[in-house]
C-alpha cells in the first residue's frame, strides 16, 4: 500500500437516460471524478459529462454477455481508490435497484475502501412520468411492486417467478427487464389471475429521444412484439390514466431550450 | 378566456430533501417558473431556488391538517396557467409516489391545461443510499414493495392494511409515512408472519443534515419511540448490510465543497 491518501468510490445513479434527469450531485461528482466506471446502459451523452482528464472505462454487460466479470469490476474500483483516485461507479437508474450494489459494497468494505452511494431516478418513476400516470393513486393503487422479469439466483441460473404473489388488485406492478417475450410474461400474469383487462404500458428507452410507448390491456399485450431493450412493463389500474394521454404525448419530449442546453 | 397563450404546469419531484438530489431538469424549471406551488414537506432550501420574480405559494398540509383543499390547489394551478404563467407544482420526492398526482392531472385535463411530469428521487432510494444498502440484492431480495403506512380511501377514512400480502421472504418492504406508532406497525408485521429477526431500518428526514437513522430488527422496533416525520421504514434481508455500516455513516453527509456550493 502506498502512502498516497486513498480515494473514495461514489456509486452514482445515472437516472433513466435523459441527462437532465441526473441529480445535481451526480453531475458534480461526474465532472470532478478521476475515474469513471460505467455500465453499458448509461448513454454516451451522460458518460461524456465526465471531465476531460478522467479515465473512463465501460464495465457493462449487455444481454447477459459479460465483457468483464464482477470480480474484475471490484478489483478495478479498489485498485484505483487505493492509488488515490476518486472513482465514480456510474449505474443506470438508481444504484440500489437491480444494480448488484450490495456485492460491490461488500467488496469495498472487505478492502477497507471508503464509499458513498448517490441515489438516482429509477426508470419506473421516469416511465410513469412520461405517460402522465401516477404509480400510486388513492382511488386505485395503494402500493408499487418493483420486480425484475429477468432473475438470476446466486449461481447465475434463471429462476421462475411466482406471479401469484403480486395479485393484490390495488398494486401497480412494475417489471424491470421484462425480456424479449413480453407476450409470454403477460400470459403468465393472466394465468396467475390478473384480469386480461388490466391497463398495461410497455416502454422502451424511457426518457430518451427514441422512447417508444405501447399502451394497451394485459390481454392485448399477449400478442405484443418484442420491446427494444432497455424496456419496462407496468401493469395496474393506476395506469388507466395513460390511455387518455395521447393528446399530451407528442409534445412531451421537452422544451428545446433544455435539449439545446450544454452542461 | 383571455387571448394570452396558456402556460404549462410542470409536476416536479423535489427529491428527498437535499437540494443536490434535485434533478438538473427540476432545478432549471424551478429557476424559470412564474409560479411555484409547493408541498409543505419541500424544504425552504429548495423552494428558495425559485427565481426572484416567481410567485411562491405553499399549498401543503402537514400531519393531516389541511391548510388548503385539493380543489383549491387544482383551481390555483388552472387559473395561473390560463393566465399565461408557467407553473411548477413542486412535490416532495417523486410526484407519482403517494402524491395525489393522478387527481391533479385529471383536473388539468378537464380544464384542457397542458402539463408535463418530471420524475424525482423518491425517498426510498435516498434512504437505502444513505445507509449503504441496496433495496434489491440477488442474494436476498428480488423485489421491492412500496406501501404507505398511512392510507386513506376515496372518502378520506383510514383503511387497514393486510400485511400478510407482503410476506414474501425475498421482498424489501418500504413503508412511507409509517406514522407515530412504529412499534404497533412492527407488531402487525410480526403477527402477519414476518420473523422478528428481520433487519429493519427507520430513518427520519432522509438526506437532510438532521437525518436520524435507527437500525435494528423488526422485534427491536416494537419498543421504538416515535420517529420524527417525515420518516420511512424499510424491512427485509437486503438491509442486513445496513447493520455493518456504522464505519462509513459518520462521514457520509457529503463533502464540504457540495454543501458550500451555491446553486
Amino acid at each position: 500500500m502506498s502512502s498516497v491518501p486513498q480515494g473514495r468510490v461514489y456509486f452514482v445513479g445515472a437516472g433513466p437516460g435523459d441527462p437532465e434527469l441526473l441529480t445535481v450531485k451526480a453531475l458534480l461528482l461526474l465532472r470532478r471524478a478521476d475515474v469513471v466506471l460505467h455500465d453499458d446502459l448509461v448513454p454516451d451523452e451522460i458518460v461524456s459529462l465526465a471531465g476531460p482528464h478522467a479515465t473512463v472505462i465501460s464495465v457493462g454487460k449487455r444481454c447477459g454477455a459479460k465483457m468483464i466479470t464482477q470480480a474484475e469490476i471490484n478489483r478495478l474500483m479498489i485498485s484505483f481508490a487505493q492509488r488515490g483516485s476518486d472513482v465514480v461507479r456510474l449505474k443506470s437508474g438508481d444504484p440500489g435497484i437491480f444494480g448488484r450494489l450490495g456485492e460491490e459494497l461488500d467488496a469495498l468494505e472487505a478492502a477497507d475502501v471508503d464509499y458513498q452511494v448517490v441515489p438516482g431516478v429509477t426508470v419506473a418513476l421516469a416511465a410513469a412520468a412520461s405517460i402522465g400516470a401516477s404509480l400510486t393513486d388513492r382511488r386505485t393503487s395503494s402500493k408499487v411492486v418493483i420486480v425484475s422479469g429477468h432473475r438470476a439466483n446466486e449461481n447465475g441460473s434463471a429462476e421462475h417467478t411466482d406471479w401469484r404473489q403480486f395479485l393484490a388488485n390495488d398494486a401497480t406492478l412494475v417489471v424491470y427487464m421484462p425480456g424479449r417475450d413480453v407476450g409470454a410474461l403477460a400470459n403468465q400474469l393472466i394465468e396467475a389471475g390478473l384480469p386480461a383487462t388490466t391497463p398495461s404500458v410497455l416502454i422502451s428507452r424511457v426518457s430518451r429521444l427514441t422512447e417508444q410507448q405501447s399502451r394497451c390491456t394485459l390481454g392485448e399485450l399477449c400478442s405484443a412484439t418484442a420491446a427494444e431493450a432497455p424496456a419496462i412493463l407496468m401493469v395496474g389500474h393506476a395506469l388507466v390514466r395513460a390511455r387518455t394521454f395521447a393528446k399530451v404525448e407528442m409534445q412531451a419530449k421537452t422544451h428545446p431550450q433544455f435539449r439545446e442546453r450544454k452542461f
